[in-house]
């Protein structure tokens, strides 16, 4: 672990379902061409409203991962 | 959209069951005077103990929306 | 209230199912040894992968307690 | 407490002796529309000077109350 | 001006023009109903972009007037 | 003073009387405890308000001691 | 917009001119590679003064775009 | 009031007494060698301790004042 | 550049036009005691509402020169 | 480590050498009562001067341990 | 300089020796693909701790660079 | 002690060594018109890339000082 370098990137996810649910489908997508990520931590929680009901959720996280991955 | 002008506030939803739930809250309350509601961001989320439990959860909003609603 | 005083720690739970199952982990962790728990605030949010999935996730904490208790 | 909602809103009032009098002004001033103001948070505190002397306090807070007050 | 009480809220105007004229806007627009603004400080400047091209800018301000304004 | 090693930590105190009244009552009941206390700074001061007067104030101090004090 | 899941960068633009045309200078350049971004954020204004005159501008903002554009 | 420019700087005043008194300490000994201090922000509020008691108060102002002053 | 001391001040320039002519506003006066500022760093934008329309514009900025400057 | 709960806690070393020596000092003197200490994060570095040079320098740490650690 | 575009991205490097040498370690493995980086600033310095010694350093930086450069 | 007034400016050194000469270099420049700094807190740690390799480093502090020194 101490030979590595890693980068940070930050995304953003959505989900109708709730901020877990977002967080999960950022993670699922970032991994097809980011083979290394390690953590990420979340920076913003927000919603958007549809006649008085949240239509949807939308998470935006750091994600660390190495920049040996091919695919950073 | 452009020719609009928003507003946000921030108000304070609870619920004994988790965060979402006390987001939920938050919005359909404001929903009764604000009709017109947009988005929201998480500010703060909060909890209060008894007798070593999580009696009910507290999360702050801020909400955006249109000042030609008119019960903002 | 007003003749307490109270003292703030930062604490760190996980959980392999989510956010609110680690901050339940914390508090009742910190239970054992403090007992007048009243509150706590989320101040961080994050997770582990492997594998492309969430491996666990870890939310840090902000508790209050009154400095009376004796376990503090 | 559970069932309530929040609303926090950013007032600022003044006064010739200080800090804790400015405080006390702008707390009445928002209790004659606003009927269940719960607490108040100090978010800046400023003073103007005349001829190298403290010629007023100016304190900012953030003030919350229950949305089913009637003026809020 | 001692004797006054101020309140501060949070709007966003919109212009396809700039950031100087999308104040102008909110200013303009919140002046219907608030009759004593005196300041404004911004807080968050954006822009979205249609086909690599700015098609409006964003501006959040945060704006302060007397509560004796019947308007607020 | 080289040689030592600092901790600190968060407390917070009350009082129905004002700020300063809050913050000697946290030091006051902190001593008890530790018994070197050296500085503190304030980081949060909030009042509650009953039957729209401020019934108590709350001021947050971090506050720094010896980690040679037996007590800390 | 629900399915899509956004990446934010961080890119710097100069101008002789102004602010407004270092944004639009960064946004042009950025758009060459990226074609899918859809907002930025300024996250901060600077100058650089020759012979007590600007001889130019740089802002830096925060761009956000889909992670399915494959420029990006 | 347009066509001045102001200068903030930091400053630092210490009081036996109090918050309110340290202010004024800095404001009168700035007020010396400055002769146009307009306002004052409060950025730091601390104390020292000696045998458990507050032995000096110390609270850090940001002073505004304009730069045809002769003394700045 | 590498044998040089820099210091950064905060200034604050005004303008009924807006705000980078504030800015040129606030560089050109400083210029007048300081000869070698080298940047500047936008931290607050301002403005002053007489009548529903923007009176003046304010802008505050960091500006950083070298300690070899006589006029510093 | 997922059963693991941490706390964390802020402490302050000191050196006449410099920043890592005065980080060493401040890790070497908590474990004494500390033993499964994991990670540090620098949250503040400062420096006393005497006679125009640095006298000794003052490290503030956030340090963070395993709950089950005894001596915590 | 004026013509350029940069870009920022944030790294973290690690070391077993300290501070300056994980931060060298970073900028030579992020030098490999980005050829044109310009400038880095340290945005976190941590440390990892085995049987009560710093067993390595982690240290992030954004480092800052020309978009004409081809390996960014 | 408590009779003084201090005052802090900013202040940014460099050097090609590291952070402890770039903070040196600041500090011994600013005491040849300053005589009595008591301390210095690190805001901001830079480095310029020239090459692949670190040019220089360039270290930002605030140092505070007694309003009584002439050379003020």
């Amino acid at each position: 672990m101490i030979e590595q370098v890693y980068k940070q990137i930050e995304i953003t996810g959505s989900s109708r379902k709730g901020v877990q649910d977002a967080i999960e489908h950022a993670i699922s997508r970032a991994s097809k061409t980011i083979h290394q990520i390690r953590w990420f931590q979340v920076t913003d929680t927000r919603g958007y409203i549809e006649e008085a009901k949240i239509a949807y959720w939308q998470v935006t996280l750091k994600i660390g991962f190495s920049v040996d991955d091919p695919g950073a």
